[in-house]
């Protein structure tokens, strides 16, 4: 079950001027569900994407790449589940080349100017057939206040959809901020995986647009873990449609501040929640790792804590048991780690400190942390001022019953 | 239930001239079980030790590694289970110290002529009271031919004692080599960990034998992996008592390669002892990496696949899901990659070359591979010529059981 998460309503995703969406039941793998959508931007509409570093990395991820560089405007996204259209080879480049071919027509714009996306099954062949066949239904239900149906459409194993909106002033003129994303795992059992679309009506530039995707990235995708395992599809991509009103924002603007810190927030939590929905979770653990010498050390510890599954089963467990935590600290590769300095605390109780258990540690309040469904874990390393955080799951039974039966 | 491993007949354990091995039950953590081990070792025994390299190392080890730096030679060895000594401060090196001290009384020798070693919970303190009450009883019966009751004495959640021997001529004489192990993952629940003690009745120099226990732990012990998690009390030692009447080896002696590749052997089949007998293990895998750029790209990818959660469950459920174990590959971090020109294999049968699905490939195929109890997983880089070889096993509803459950 997820953990302290529901589906937003549909009224609280607010429509972007200049952004329709469009869903279909394309029969991709299954039928009876939406699982194709088109998303229609404006002209003129600013777009950013960040990608998987896998070198498996899927056909519409490549096709998705040459069409940013291509620099001639994109006008629309295609998304469809049921197929991940990765590890296909040439093949796979041919089909995704075809619907972005075919939507172009329908749109009447070029192949180039079309951003596909696939999630779902890897290494079986794209049925861009039947995609290209549900294209005239996701057209023709174009609109712009359709976020939740699109939340929904890109669902995969996904048990709940996922959205969130926000607003701000800039230049007297109210911004929105609308974010979807899919994703139950890093990567789910033969599913490729993560997608997030974030669309605003604010104006901004390239280079700050690019800046904010990759500020708002590196502060929630790229905190998160189910299992550590990187997907061949992830992707997350920025819109901006521009049509709020407001003179154009560079990252010199103080307004660009404020946009980016909405569009932040809607990543970080479209990011938890998919966490929340993490295969068989049934915890959701935060990981702050606090007076670093630097970030990267602070990740490096964070995650060696998240990816731990003795660690991970121990939360499932409830199970306060702290010198996982602290083995996991000691082989996260910070070789010069004097253990002797850090501090160890579950929730505000503090566990370990001076390499071994605190004195003031009794089982019992480590234990009533560990039922909470929410539960922080901090790690005080004393040798500097940087910091990370990063958001988990447990991992449980249905972890490994999710994934031995998926495909089943 | 541990795949094909069963435990050694005690006969099949050959002395080592030189070595004698005392239990006794010395009620550590539970009653009426073996958990204490003394090895008594002959006058002018060499020995060589590698150790964890985690940052929270537990006490013992601190104190092999001060013992070993000492210089004056290593006159017994004493292995406790229950208790792992880790996370326990200043406080667990106090009472390590005691129980070394207590020893060396007994057998006449200094506390620095003491190798100790704890496995079992973490952050408890040490009982070095019952330890030092349960040195009689051991040092009583201590013997040459005690073998199997010492890999016994050694285990913790260890389902099935692990031991070997094999024997050599070298210069006319025959040379044994014996060794015995625990451990059923790299790390227990909270448990700490993997012990290895090998002992040969064969002369080799300090140096020589520094070299060879570096061989042999390179091509065993650091090729598995359970569940990624590096252990806190983790430690390998070799011990060479001369007492087999031939020459002193050096590292130029051809019969130094033929002694290396009998302990090399012992090593590699108690570690993959340890595997076998994993936490919930169903399936026994070799990953298999080849034509390598070098031997560190291969031992990447072949970890990046054997550390797979999505991966070991799909072993577990026997499903060829090829798709993990291509973004295994591809997230693995070798950044030029390409996957193109790849091959995959499963077993015998190809299942995926030029970035997808081969064309050979019928799911059938894969599927009856997949229901062996032992499976080798080969890829084929295509870059060059190194290779790497890793061992481990599946991640079934019992990992999580074992893990879950463990301190319940």
């Amino acid at each position: 079950m997820p953990v302290n998460l529901v589906a937003p309503e549909a009224r609280s995703l607010l429509p972007v001027a200049g952004v329709e969406l469009g869903v279909a039941e394309a029969h991709v793998r299954k039928p009876n569900r939406k699982d194709v959508l088109v998303v229609k931007l404006a002209d003129g509409t600013r777009v950013s994407g960040v990608f998987t570093l896998n070198r498996f990395c899927a056909a519409p991820v490549l096709i998705c790449k040459q069409h940013l560089a291509a620099g001639t405007g994109i006008r629309a996204l295609l998304v469809n589940t049921g197929n991940a259209n990765a590890g296909t080879g040439n093949d796979g480049l041919a089909r995704a080349q075809q619907t972005c071919e075919a939507l172009a027509t329908a749109l009447q714009c070029q192949p180039e100017q079309i951003l596909p996306f696939s999630t779902g099954v890897i290494m079986e062949p794209l049925p861009a057939e039947r995609i290209i066949a549900g294209l005239p239904q996701a057209i023709a239900n174009l609109k712009a206040d359709n976020w939740a149906d699109a939340a929904e459409a890109i669902m995969t194993t996904d048990i709940v959809a996922k959205g969130v909106s926000r607003q701000l002033e800039i230049g007297g003129n109210t911004v929105t901020v609308t974010g979807i994303a899919k994703g139950s795992g890093m990567i789910h059992p033969n599913m490729a995986t993560m997608l997030g679309y974030i669309a605003t009506d604010a104006a901004v530039s390239q280079p700050a647009l690019d800046a904010l995707i990759q500020h708002a990235v590196n502060r929630s995708f790229n905190c998160i873990t189910v299992d550590g395992d990187t997907s061949t599809n992830d992707a997350l991509v920025l819109l901006a449609t521009g049509q709020a009103g407001h003179a154009e924002l560079t990252e010199a603007d103080a307004d660009y501040l404020a946009l980016r810190e909405a569009v932040t927030e809607v990543a970080m939590l479209l990011a938890q929640a998919i966490v929340r929905d993490g295969e068989g979770a049934t915890k959701f653990m935060t990981i702050q790792v606090e007076a670093g010498q630097d970030e990267a050390e602070c990740r490096q510890i964070a995650y060696a804590i998240a990816h731990s599954p003795l660690i991970k089963t121990a939360f499932f467990a409830s199970d306060p048991n702290l010198g996982r935590i602290l083995a996991a600290i000691g082989y996260a590769g910070v070789a010069d780690l004097d253990v002797s300095k850090l501090k160890l605390y579950l929730g505000d109780v503090l566990v370990a400190e001076q390499g071994g258990r605190a004195a003031s540690y009794v089982e019992a309040d480590g234990a009533a942390v560990m039922q909470q469904a929410e539960i922080l874990v901090r790690v005080v390393l004393g040798r500097g001022e940087a910091s990370a955080r990063v958001w988990t799951c447990d991992f449980s039974y249905d972890y490994v019953k999710i994934n031995a039966d998926y495909r089943s």
